[in-house]
């Protein structure tokens, strides 16, 4: 299965996204009101600046307290991202989010993103695909 | 593979408290020292009253602001946990997680709490018995 098959599954399509000199204030509001885990940093939606995580502001939360809230989302932000192309099979992508412990990639197409895959979405895939193949497998072995 | 391999896997044993008390403010300081994703409420450590994950304290930071960082924690927690077992297959803890989109789950032996486990943990296990049953029979196949 391909990053391209795993963007088609989703029910949302359009990546949520805010300006770099929003606060880490409006970054909870909108992760809180659009129910999700991250949300990219860009100046025009579609070129990557970063990614600002729940985990990254409850971490600056704990280390700093309230203050950090009236900050900048491009000083909080994950300014070096991994990301990766919709031809990618669902496999590569996990083994990079499961090494680099993140949840989040966006999928690029040269240097303009085209869309967000969290690691819910590839370990869905990943798993029907190896369940999948174990049944063909099956299948196979009981034909014999 | 069953939740006391997946248990047994993990390179840290003890769960992470918090007790009822608590602000939000010092469970957002925990999860940031301690680099984890959710702490269990409990008085005395082996009974559990509730889970703090990153995602509720965001979400509260999202609805009401810096207020929510002087509530205490049982204000904001989930109280109505699912947990699971330690004979329980890797398979339907997964299913329950997915279902009820948490990533944690306190591991239970009657009313006291024995481990918690992340849908990372989870899926890791998932993921390698799916692969092993695949070659296994690939083996098969190619044996025949």
């Amino acid at each position: 299965m391909h990053v391209s098959q795993i963007l088609k599954s989703k029910s949302e399509q359009s990546v949520v996204t805010i300006a770099p000199g929003s606060t880490v204030a409006a970054a909870a509001e909108l992760l809180s009101s659009k129910r999700i885990g991250a949300v990219i940093v860009s100046s025009d939606g579609r070129h990557v600046a970063g990614i600002v995580s729940e985990r990254d502001i409850v971490r600056e939360l704990g280390r700093r307290g309230p203050a950090c809230l009236t900050d900048t989302v491009d000083k909080i932000m994950t300014a070096r991202i991994v990301s990766c192309r919709r031809d990618e099979r669902a496999n590569d992508v996990l083994q990079k989010m499961t090494d680099g412990r993140f949840r989040h990639m966006p999928v690029m197409d040269g240097d303009e993103m085209v869309g967000l895959i969290s690691i819910g979405d590839v370990v869905k895939a990943r798993l029907s695909e190896l369940a999948m193949e174990r049944d063909a497998l099956e299948g196979m072995v009981k034909g014999f």
